[in-house]
């Protein structure tokens, strides 16, 4: 018994984000048909991160059951799975882990990056990937408007109020924003994310940025547990799931890279 | 009586190509589309350079006569147009030049870049842009095989034979190979280019550099005039139509950016 670690990379602009869901186009849906394809019968594959439609995923990590199914030898996976999946998906890497190992519930940390394009014009090879907004943006108000969401917080406050997570409480490692020639990026790591959460926190930020929002409301915002208090849920397409990490102690038993 | 110059950006991918057909979408076509609902009635625009579908351009030039149509003020045109033209086609510059200029006849140069993606796993954000070949490419030879195409010569090898050019003379000024990370770039300047051409050559240069044909047969096959000789057609998603270079004697009158 094992597990077969895969880490993908997704243009997620024709997915209807990560998860299966009957008759739309899915990450794990494309995923598991190839998977089926090549083993012959049906799978269950774990992500990582349920990333929402339009969210791209720069390093996703899934994990499958292998049980006795496992007719391929390693090193044929990558070039077979790369044959029957789309373009706009891409199997990055296939490694033989424990079955102890769980692509979502054994990650250690994750990060989104979000794109801001803040040129006059939109780069038009850049608009799959972020978001054209021409404004001058105060990367210190955000800088210090972010600082008291590090840590272990209740994040309901940036969280979809549709979200069915019980328990709001997640950790923020480190919040970064800065400037690479026009494009701002908000990078945001943490142990786990709620529905939206990243989307819901950089559209506050960059309201903060841009002088709309006084930069000491985001602590009372984060402390009144009240999504409506926040910022308006940023788009889809400038969120990369950019990369994760797993305890060492899961480290592959082989991998085909 | 005066002519407008619009500097344009397209992801070629959704286009089918730069000249209108009916039916189709095309760059032109969308852009006529959106400067006749500016201007309230249709107009014919000349480009600098008919790209076929699928390619993209960071620089494309066209002219607009504006005749006595021109309503506009000129600071508008930029946002108007931005307002009507799909995500995937962008004016980054409107200007008013002389009525000599004409964005085809008057270039002074042209140049295209083609990318090509040497990495065992394609880079899912780059498959637009760059023709996926995991493959070692010996670039000096490469670089050998390209010098005898530099000046004038009749490019009928490296020209699509259903092309209705009756000259096939052209002039290359240089023809750069060279590799960035794992992107093998192919760079090519010339007056003007014959359909498929740049395509051609590049496709041509690659058999060179993966060892499939000899350098020193580059030379004959230009000199045969004979397009069953050269290598194939390279994709067109890795081509992009990267500057236009326009003589000084046609500085805009006025500019907006």
């Amino acid at each position: 018994m094992s597990k077969l670690r895969i880490d993908l990379a997704y243009d997620g602009t024709d997915f209807h984000g990560f998860q299966k869901q009957h008759g739309l186009r899915t990450v794990q849906g494309e995923l598991e048909a190839a998977i089926h394809d090549i083993l012959g019968s049906p799978i269950d594959i774990s992500g990582a991160s349920r990333t929402d439609a339009g969210v791209h995923a720069r390093m996703q990590v899934v994990d499958v059951p292998l049980a006795d199914k496992r007719h391929l030898p390693l090193e044929k996976w990558l070039y077979v799975l790369r044959r029957r999946l789309p373009k706009d998906l891409v199997a990055n890497r296939v490694s033989l882990t424990s079955d102890a190992f769980h692509a979502r519930h054994t990650v250690n940390w994750k990060m989104y990056r979000y794109a801001i394009d803040t040129s006059p014009v939109p780069d038009v090879f850049l608009a799959r990937y972020a978001t054209h907004q021409p404004f001058h943006f105060d990367l210190d108000a955000m800088r210090r408007a972010a600082a008291p969401l590090l840590g272990e917080h209740d994040f309901t406050s940036f969280c979809a109020k549709r979200a069915q997570q019980i328990s709001k409480v997640r950790t923020i490692h480190a919040i970064e924003v800065y400037k690479e020639h026009s494009i701002l990026w908000i990078e945001v790591k943490g142990n786990a994310f709620l529905q939206h959460m990243v989307r819901i926190l950089v559209g506050t930020l960059a309201q903060v940025g841009r002088g709309r929002l006084q930069e000491d409301r985001v602590k009372e915002i984060l402390e009144a547990r009240n999504r409506c208090l926040a910022g308006p849920t940023a788009p889809a397409h400038g969120l990369c799931l950019w990369h994760i990490e797993y305890p060492t102690d899961y480290a592959t038993l082989t991998q085909n890279e």
